[in-house]
C-alpha cells in the first residue's frame, strides 16, 4: 500500500462573505460575530454529550482496536475466499460504503482483473427494484459470493426482503455451510437480524446503540466493506480523529465544522438559501456527495414548533459533478434565483496525470489545449466556475482535499458529521431522528396487507382519501 | 427482439391540486383556469415555430428515414467489429445516451458475456477527471474500441481534449487505419470537429442546426449509441411522435405537456416551489432523471428583465431514487420547507418479477414479506410515500410508464421537451440559450493562458478580485 500523506483538509469560505462577493447576498462578518455566543453554546452542547445519546459516533475515531482487528481478520478471509462481496443495505447502510469505495479505489474496480484488485468485486445493492436484483444475479456466481446484510434496526423491510431472497438462493445453491456466505451488521440487541444471526451462526458485527444509520460509516457498516476492498481503515479513523481535534474550539474562526454550521445557518435562516449544491470536481468524490445529501437532509429537514407556530426547517441538498454539470446546471446557478449555496469539493493533487496531445494546432478555439494536462484543464474550469459565481454575487465555498486518501476522507466524513450536529443545535432541533418517514412506512405496510392493528387502521384511513379527479390524469 | 407494447404514458397531477391535498399549498383549479389563455398562446407559439429557430427537435420524430438507415448500418458494423463503444461527450451529448441505455438494456450490460450482449460494452465519458480517463484506459483494449466523439459546437474543450488524447493513442496503438475507430457527431458546418472529420475521413453524423445539445437525444447523438447497443430506435421515435400527437391541443386538459408546464409555472411563480425533485421508482429510470435535470435547469434558469427589474427565474431540479432515497431524503420532503414539487416516475409492469422467500415467519415485523414480490413491495412503498406527502399537504405528481420500453421512453423524452418549451413561453424567456455559462468558460480559458485578446483581458480582470481573507480559510 502507498504511504498515505497526512495533510489537513481546508475549508475556504471567502466566496460566502460580503466583503468578497458583495453585501447583497454575501454574509457579513458582523452576522457571524452576532452568532459567536450561539456557536460557542452549540459546540459546548455537542461536546458535553460526546459518546452519549445519539452522539456515539464521536467516539468512533477512538477505542475501536479490538473491532478493527476483527474486521481486518474477517476482511482478509473474505478477500481470499470470495469473488464478490455484496452489501445488502439501504440509506445509511449503503451510501457510506459506496462513497468510500469510489473515493479510494480504482474507478472501475469491478472491471479490473482479480489479481489487480487483490480482493472481491464490490456491489452495494440499495434498492429493491426487481430488475436490479435479477441483473445482479445474472452477473455474480452466488456460490463464490459473500453477502453483508446491514440494517441497524434489524427490521428494514427492503434489506430483510433481500436477505430472504438471497438466503433462500444460498440454501438451494450452496446447501450445507450457506451461512458462511453471510455477514450481518446490526444493532447489539434490537431487531430480527440479530436473532437470525445468533440462530444461524452468521459472522456478526455490531452498530453501537448510540450511532444512527447516517452517522455509521466509521462503524463496521463502512469499515468492513472498505477493508474487504483493501482500504486502510485505520488511516480513515486517524483522519476522523484529526478533524475531531480541530473541533475542540468554540471559536468559529478556529473550528471549521462550526464555521460551516454557522454560515449555513445564516444562509438558510436569513438568505432564503434553501438549496445547497454539493459539487465535487473529481469523479472519485461523486458519491461522497450522495452520502452528504442524506446526512444533511434527514438531520436538518424537520418540522418544529416555535412560539406555538409550526415551522418547517431544512435545506435541500443536491449534488452536481464538476466539470460535467457545468454543462447541465451552471446556467441555473449563475442566472437562476439567489436561493443556493454551492459547495465545491476540490482535489489538490490527483493520483494520475494525463497530458492532452497536440494535434489541433490549426484550430484557434482548441489549439491551446495541446500540451496541457487534464488536471490543468479541470483546475482551470473550477477556477472559472468559482469566478463566474463570484461575479454573479452567488455564495460558494470550497473544501480542498490535498489528496484523496483514507486520511482525508476520514476528515471529510467527520467534518460533515460535526457540522451537521452543530447546525442541529443552532436550529434547536433533534438532528438525529427521522419521524417524518414513519407515515410512509406505515402506509406502505398497510398497502401490503400487514394485519397488525396499526396497519389495518391505516388501510381504513387511506380509503377515506378524496376520490382522484379524472381530468387531473392525462 | 421482444414485441414492444405501444401504450401511452400517463400524467397524474391529482396530488398537485387543492381539492385533493388541501388549499394551503395545493393548486386551485381556478388558477389553472386563469392560465388557459396564456397556455393556449404558449402552445400556439411553440407549434407555429415547429422545425424553425431552435425548435428543430420537434421534427425529429419524422423524416429521419435516410439517417436511421445509415445509423443502423453503422451500428451493425460497430457491433460486429468492436468490443467497446466509448462516447466522448459532455452535457447534452452524454446524458441522453446514458439515460436511454440504462432504461432499455440490462442494468449490468458491461458485465454480461459478449454473446449475451450481442454488441460492444458501452462507456460514456462525460468528464475530464484524469483518474477517470486512466481508469477507462486500464479496462478497455483500445485496438478493439470505437470512439464516438460528440460535440454540437465542435469546440467543446472537454470533448476535444478527450479526442486529442484518444486519437494520439490510436495513432500509436493501431497505426494505419486508426480513423476507423472514430465516429464524429457534430454540427453540419460549424466548429473544428467537422473540419477534422472531413480531413481524416471519420464516419460522420450531423446534429441539425436547429437542435440544441439538450434537445438532441433523438438525433444521431442519442440514436447511434442506442442502436449500437441494440435498442429499437424506430420505436423510440414512434413514441415521440405519439406524444407529439397529444401536444396538438391548446387545451391544458387535453395536452399533458401543457398541463405540466402550467402547473410547474404556478408552483414556481405562486407557491415558491423553487425545487423540483424527480424521483423514479425504478433503477432503469434513474438516469432519465439526470437527463431531465439538465433540460429543466438550463432551459428555465434565466436572468431576465421585467418592467426594468432584473428577475432570476428557474426551478432547481434534483433527483432522488425510489425506494432508496426514502431512506435519505423523505424526512426532508415530508417535514422540511414547503418549497418543492415531487415528480414520481412510476413503472406499471417491470420486466422481471422476484418473489421474496419465506423464512422470517417468527418475526412479526417482517413475517408478512414472505411470499410477496419485490414488485409489490416497491409499489406499496411508492403508494406509501405518495400518501405520506398527501397527508403532509405536499405537492406531488406521478408519470406512469406502463412498461419501460423504447416506445414509452420516446414519449417521456418528448413530453419533457415539450413541457420545457411551453414553460419557457409561459415564463417569457428564451428556453434554448445558455448565456450564463460563458463567463465561467472565458475565465477558465484565461486561467489556462489562452492568448486570444478576450481571455487576456479576462485574466487581467480576474487579478482585480479582492484579496481573499485568510481567516475565511480554516
Amino acid at each position: 500500500m502507498d504511504k498515505i500523506q497526512r495533510e489537513p483538509i481546508m475549508l475556504d469560505v471567502n466566496h460566502m462573505m460580503s466583503d468578497i462577493i458583495g453585501f447583497q447576498y454575501g454574509i457579513d462578518v458582523s452576522e457571524v460575530m452576532n452568532m459567536m455566543d450561539a456557536a460557542q453554546a452549540a459546540q459546548a452542547a455537542v461536546e458535553k454529550h460526546r459518546g452519549t445519546g445519539w452522539l456515539g459516533w464521536m467516539d468512533l475515531p477512538y477505542n475501536q482496536a479490538a473491532i478493527l482487528e476483527r474486521i481486518e481478520k474477517v476482511a482478509a478471509s473474505v478477500r481470499k475466499e470470495f469473488d464478490a462481496f455484496v452489501v445488502l443495505g439501504i440509506g445509511g447502510s449503503a451510501l457510506g460504503p459506496i462513497a468510500v469505495q469510489q473515493a479510494l479505489n480504482h474507478q472501475r474496480w469491478n472491471d479490473l482483473p482479480a489479481e489487480k484488485r487483490g480482493g472481491p468485486k464490490l456491489y452495494v445493492e440499495d434498492n429493491i427494484d426487481p430488475e436490479r436484483m435479477t441483473s445482479l444475479l445474472d452477473v455474480i456466481d452466488i456460490s463464490r459470493t459473500c453477502f453483508n446484510v446491514i440494517t441497524k434496526s434489524g427490521a428494514t423491510a427492503e434489506t430483510m426482503s433481500q436477505y430472504l431472497i438471497i438466503s433462500d438462493l444460498l440454501k438451494k445453491t450452496v446447501g450445507e455451510g450457506w451461512q458462511k456466505h453471510i455477514i450481518a451488521t446490526t444493532d447489539t440487541a434490537k431487531g430480527n437480524l440479530i436473532q437470525l444471526s445468533l440462530k444461524e451462526g452468521f459472522e456478526l458485527f455490531y452498530i453501537p446503540d448510540s450511532v444512527g444509520g447516517r452517522f455509521s460509516e466509521l462503524t463496521p457498516v463502512g469499515l468492513l466493506p472498505a477493508a474487504v476492498c483493501g482500504i486502510d481503515i485505520r488511516a480513515m479513523l486517524e483522519g476522523a480523529a484529526a478533524m475531531d481535534a480541530r473541533c475542540k474550539s468554540g471559536d468559529v474562526w478556529k473550528n471549521p465544522a462550526l464555521l460551516e454550521a454557522v454560515l449555513q445557518y445564516i444562509a438558510m435562516e436569513d438568505r432564503h438559501a434553501n438549496v445547497q449544491v454539493i459539487m465535487p470536481y473529481a469523479d472519485s468524490l461523486k458519491y461522497m456527495a450522495d452520502w452528504f445529501c442524506q446526512l444533511w437532509a434527514e438531520s436538518l429537514g424537520k418540522n418544529v414548533t416555535r412560539k406555538g407556530m409550526a415551522v418547517n426547517l431544512g435545506q435541500t441538498p443536491t449534488k452536481a459533478l464538476g466539470v460535467t454539470d457545468q454543462h447541465s446546471q451552471l446556467q441555473l446557478y449563475t442566472e437562476g434565483p439567489y436561493d443556493k449555496v454551492i459547495t465545491f469539493l476540490k482535489v489538490g493533487a490527483f493520483r494520475d496525470e494525463v497530458t492532452i496531445a497536440h494535434g489541433c494546432e490549426d484550430f484557434k478555439d482548441v489549439a491551446f489545449l495541446g500540451g496541457k494536462t487534464l488536471n490543468q484543464l479541470l483546475d482551470a474550469e473550477l477556477h472559472g466556475t468559482e469566478y463566474a459565481l463570484y461575479r454573479a454575487g452567488r455564495m460558494s465555498q470550497t473544501i480542498t482535499l490535498p489528496q484523496v486518501n483514507a486520511y482525508t476522507i476520514g476528515q471529510l466524513i467527520y467534518f460533515f458529521e460535526m457540522a451537521t450536529a452543530y447546525a442541529g443545535e443552532l436550529l434547536d432541533i433533534d438532528a438525529f431522528n427521522q419521524p417524518g418517514v414513519e407515515e410512509s412506512k406505515i402506509a406502505s405496510y398497510a398497502v401490503l396487507g400487514n394485519t397488525s392493528a396499526k396497519y389495518v387502521k391505516k388501510a381504513a384511513e387511506m380509503k377515506g382519501r378524496p376520490n382522484l379527479v379524472k381530468r387531473y390524469m392525462l
